[in-house]
């Protein structure tokens, strides 16, 4: 193989000659040899991003010839469009606070651009990393602020996919407006509702997550671009700030604004424990929602069985014919995923210190593979779970018809103490609470059947008043 | 001791003649003896409220007795006022979901009218437990309805201790404004930056909390009284609905709103876990603070020593003279503690089935902790700590005079390796960045004394220009 | 009030005359005012007894005078008895690394002792809390020791309880062995199987906690008495560290062991880690048990319906005759305290800085509570729950004869694809598999009966061969 | 593109003619389509390991014909040596307890035994992926089979690692015996102590971490192979058991052992709750040391400044010459995410319900994921930074100097009061302790010299005597 010679402070190195990386990353890949995650593409477009737009700035402030300028904004573009994805390759574990990816994306680009302006990969005069791609720049506004960005993106989209879900729950509320079915708390037969009840509960739930999630975009879109090393914006000026502010939100179409105290933004996480606690609270409704769809599915035959999930592939490799709710397994997965994402993100957001947080690698990852799983997770359960399962309307009846909750509407007309006899004797015979009644004369049999009637027991009033 | 006789769905028991509570309460007790924690008292006293409104409500609606109706609100305020604090002993971590919390306090309520009433303890033929102090309600509207309630005091108490810390370190934001110091990034030494910076980006992350935390009141709001047992209303009506908020806000104070969908609110604890992320954001920053404090307090002479903090106690059983950083190492206490907490609360929410979550106990018991533990805590850290801390400038000058990292600044006049290569001799030969400058001829002395200035180091511009 | 003044670093303080705690307890009062919890006793009562040991150590090796070290000792056992439980209420989450909790023992036995020299409570020239009864002894190597002895107890304790846990299950392994029910992966209808054999299922994971729980008691025995403020033993000498070893091992019966490395203990939490993770993963098992039993025991008439637990209470203010699983449910919110216990551990843990973690008060509080909760749970679990649960017999057979499940024995003959096929159809058709194997003359008669005999599906072979 | 038709209980199914994977498979990657993380490789492999051992037994039981056997044999050793590793995209969060996971196992080796017999892929009556390759499994007994014998490789490998790393921390331990340095309590200047010290803490540490993990894979080898679907053993035999285990031992050179009760197997994952919680508390060691080497590296010049980290790549993109403690910070983060796989691991586990958990592909996904990071951080940290750090002896001395610990020493000669009182007055004065005794005529100064020897100050004595 062809190696080029690269330097740093800590002295030469080969590089290979096709490589668009330089000897900082290569010093990176050797550092943090962990195996498995790299870091997430998501992040390293949208710091590609905030180089091209460093540099239309600084072309436009005359602090980067206009030729240099060109080529680094053209070189941007491709790694924005992943015509380099296959050069981004460090551990998204890498120590460095960022600085390593940010390096990886600055040389990167500076040696595409120097391509582009007729040279060859390593001419650093020509194009060089630091004082051109990075010019202005400091991986510590330049990754919050990316990571800011990514995360906007990907909360729109989450956004979107709840809306859907929440409009296929209110679909099934609809659909099940008028199946009768038992209600259960503590998994004990309670009282009568209705199926349609149970999924309007459902989207009620995905409506506060949705909800919650579009607003938190307000606290991410404030960015520290300009505020440098620790947030006192040495090697940058005002005028830098206010021109990238307007670039980026026009390269984004996204309500991005500058902090007015990039040093808050610089050294404090918060914001993104913020996010990751939304993201869990979504995962605990939807973990509720698989948990109760799983449960109401059991069965087919000896199980709760009033729900009947869409069959989507066959469950066993021993048993023949066994089908398993694999759809809202998937989603109770992924929402443990992403509880267990928000610990490491509260964790390493909590150890930061001072003037920086050095764990906002693993922050980054955490986030956006959380927000990448949940918005797909979410999209799965509706399309392949919520929109075509059924409910059992006659194995609804039957659990609700043997059951003894209607024991509750009798507390109006003969109190609690009187109404639990009756509930204990329905039970140790075997027999229905009417049948009790009738048996020991405790209401007229026009009253009961008042009283008892289904239609009558899953509304806020008296029964049979 | 005397004895009277209850009983029960499953039988008789003796209860002392002197207790309040009857035979739920008394089962209760033996059912869940843990010792430890019992039910929060900020929960009792909110049901109690409850259980006043309801009698108002039921003596308007002409479903309760008028004298029922005012003994049970006279001994529902005297429990409100504390006057029976030691008749709630159930244990906190109760199975049931709080049936029992809200049965011992409609016994004690019921045997307290009863008193009121001129009749003995057990007569429940007066004022009975769940068909008098019970009327309308189920533990599943009463007490999630409750805990939101509790919730919001709480949060309203905390928000101002928020407002206060960030008030104080604001003032130090401004006292400190003059004091340049060494900035750090990865505990390394970064570029120059001033103490009032520091606390400025301090002030900024916990007035993030403050609002926060202020605005979940919002979705805490929304109570589920009238949903009864499921959700679905059953033995309560409208008029109740209607007149129970209302009673509610002028007893509260609070903006209390009944839910659109109370079904909703008794299965669904997102909104708990959204409020604890919200605390769990808050403690990240309060670990972030307290830990810089100490870290920048560490020595007296073997550490950073740039900040004082005040003494407040001998620090050593051992070695005398050693004063410790205590409120700072209580504030991360109480911090982890809030996280651990929201661990449970997580998980209890995500455990929910069906019509109900049963593990409600726990996640009352966690979150009214982490309120009041926070709080307390926010108001110490203030008084304690950051109201009387110093910066030792001296030091903060010492250790910004020793280190190389004016050689930033250069960057833009000579480029980043070339600064590089400065700082390292800088470093391998002990001297200043300036003596190399000088030494080597980099730039006229002029130029240099421009650019290194201190002051030239601190905010958002190309020092020396 | 009457006040004696007492001074220390600080300055002057009046303390109540009848105090037994000193200045160093009145101020820790006012730093850590929280509220709440305070130090757990079991914790007090170790410290007590090191005190106790140290003085007996101090006054054989002629350090300590006769009739202080007798005073001392005297004090101590009281401390020990519980005759001033109520003078310990620093708050748990004290900051300090413990030295507020070591000064409060300190002070209250001083006080004591001077009392029993016939001095008056603050004449500390009699019995001074640092120089006689802290004589040798260092919080930093008083508490890790402390912490570590109660620890090995309440293990003991709990490893006792599950051990019990494990025989009520066996019990119940061998009283239902005969007991035929449908098994479910998945929550799905896959086999059959005996009610005994899961039972089974369930004591082996207790024998596993009881064996682990047991097993760690070995690591916590290591104590670093002598080892001092950081471990180097400074202040303490080799004669104190054996004789310390040696009267803690009479007093407390256990086999206690000086570390051979007292740095390690006073500096590393990973014992607590490890002792609490293990505490997780019995709570992981009784979580799995306790839901286990809640869905076996759903209905009475509308789930599983298959297992009978002992009824402990009502269930419900609404819904007379309702009963619930209280204790599984109680299981499961101590299951789940232990769990968020474990994160407050793990971080705590993690945050030791060089020579000291001063986060052991939380570690202290949260491990604690653990045991005990644990403890108390398992004993309630067996006695009110385990012991006393019964199968319904007809409701298993039901829901097994109901299912498809017997469709897996038949691959070994008909294999995999065709049996799904004859479940497809048994399923769709409402028949059972029986009938369709019939109808489309699959097998011979007597071949199908053999195979689908309920006794031959419920062991190791190739049913019916 | 050319497909072939497949077939399943849902019906027909186009798959590409090149694809090893069939139907099964397809329906998994589209009903799972997560993007992001598939299945790990290990895990494939050991299920590889099992179908190879499969075959092998059911050959010598004459279950499976000789010819079919040894094709399947031979394509499972193709699967192990990584032939087909891009055969395996299915989702690391699939659900189905892993039938996909096993299903795609299933078809690789069949298509390719198939091929090997000379057949067309999909030509499954020459080998089924069912009847043949899974002929006695169950993905319920396969999986976590699998899943033990891949935890158990990896745990030696860390464990060696591990043996590594304690082993480069004793050489610190020796290097550094005689640097004498300040020890720190709380951050606060302590006592004195040598460098070598601080190492051999960290050394013991780890052997405790060593040594938990390798105990750990006695209870890791008991597997549930021919338990089948629920541990009861349906469709396999019991010769075919013992010869299973037999060869797993051979193929493995694991002592691998067959469980007495496969039902616990098969339905409890506490034994991945212990295993991962032991990673947590090797994380939390991690974190304690990398964190005291970043603390006490902090500077070059404005912070402690004792330990000299090597340096492994420029630090930042704006400030020259920084170099930044990477690796240290690497480590932190693996161990972070070791601890939140650990969150996912103990709610996955608790979730599991009656005779299966189904969530084990998550389970695997972290636990295995774990154990590489942890086993590659180790090593990386060992090679790239205790290995060559260096201590500023100077800078060590010259902290030691400046402070006031030895004021400890003279309690025993002046008492505690006293000496807090002459440490209090060095503080403020800027003195020595030195020079205040000697000022204030409280020690003789042969006394003085003899008790504040910075030697006589490190060992378990009274210093002086």
């Amino acid at each position: 193989m062809d190696y080029r010679l690269e330097q740093d402070l800590l002295g030469d190195k080969n590089i290979e000659v096709s490589s668009y990386s330089g000897i900082n990353t290569a010093r990176a890949l050797e550092n943090f040899d962990l195996g498995g995650k790299t870091v997430n593409l998501h992040l390293i477009k949208e710091i590609a991003l905030i180089k091209k737009a460093a540099a239309m700035t600084n072309k436009k402030l005359k602090f980067l010839q206009e030729d240099k300028a060109d080529a680094i904004i053209k070189a941007s573009e491709e790694v924005i469009d992943g015509k380099f994805d296959n050069e981004f390759k460090v551990s998204a574990f890498q120590g460095g606070a960022g600085t390593s990816t940010n390096m990886n994306v600055n040389e990167v680009i500076a040696n595409r651009a120097i391509e582009l302006l007729g040279g060859a990969k390593g001419e650093y005069d020509l194009v060089h990393p630091l004082n051109h791609v990075n010019m202005s720049q400091s991986t510590n506004d330049v990754y919050p602020s990316a990571l800011r960005i990514a995360a906007i993106r990907l909360i729109r989209k989450l956004s979107t996919s709840l809306s859907s879900l929440q409009e296929a729950l209110q679909i099934k509320e609809n659909d099940f407006a008028d199946i009768i079915k038992l209600g259960r708390t503590q998994l004990m037969d309670a009282l009568p509702m209705t199926a349609g009840q149970g999924f309007g509960a459902y989207a009620k739930a995905i409506e506060r997550d949705r909800w919650r999630i579009y607003k938190v975009e307000e606290r991410l879109r404030q960015i520290n671009l300009g505020g440098t090393a620790i947030g006192t914006g040495l090697n940058a000026t005002n005028r830098y700030v206010f021109m990238m502010t307007d670039i980026i939100q026009d390269l984004t179409g996204l309500g991005i604004a500058r902090s007015d105290y990039p040093m808050d933004i610089t050294q404090n996480c918060d914001i993104f424990v913020e996010t990751s606690g939304l993201l869990k609270s979504c995962s605990v409704n939807l973990l509720k929602i698989s948990n109760d769809l799983r449960l109401l599915n059991s069965g087919p035959r000896g199980g709760f069985g009033e729900i009947i999930l869409p069959k989507m592939q066959a469950g066993s490799t021993i048993m023949p014919g066994k089908v398993n709710p694999v759809i809202p397994e998937m989603v109770a997965q992924v929402s443990l995923r992403v509880i267990s994402n928000d610990t490491a993100i509260t964790m390493a957001s909590s150890m930061g210190q001072l003037e920086l947080n050095a764990f906002v690698p693993l922050i980054a990852e955490c986030l956006l593979e959380s927000l990448e799983l949940l918005d797909r997770s979410v999209v799965l359960f509706k399309e392949k779970c919520i929109d075509d399962l059924l409910m059992d309307k006659d194995r609804c009846l039957e659990n609700l018809e043997n059951s003894l909750v209607s024991a509750t509407a009798l507390v109006p007309y003969i109190g609690y103490d009187k109404a639990s006899l009756v509930s204990k004797k329905a039970l140790s015979s075997g027999k229905t609470i009417r049948e009790i009644l009738l048996e020991e004369q405790i209401l007229p049999i026009e009253t009961i059947d008042k009283i008892l009637s289904p239609n009558e027991l899953i509304r806020t009033h008296i029964s049979g008043k």
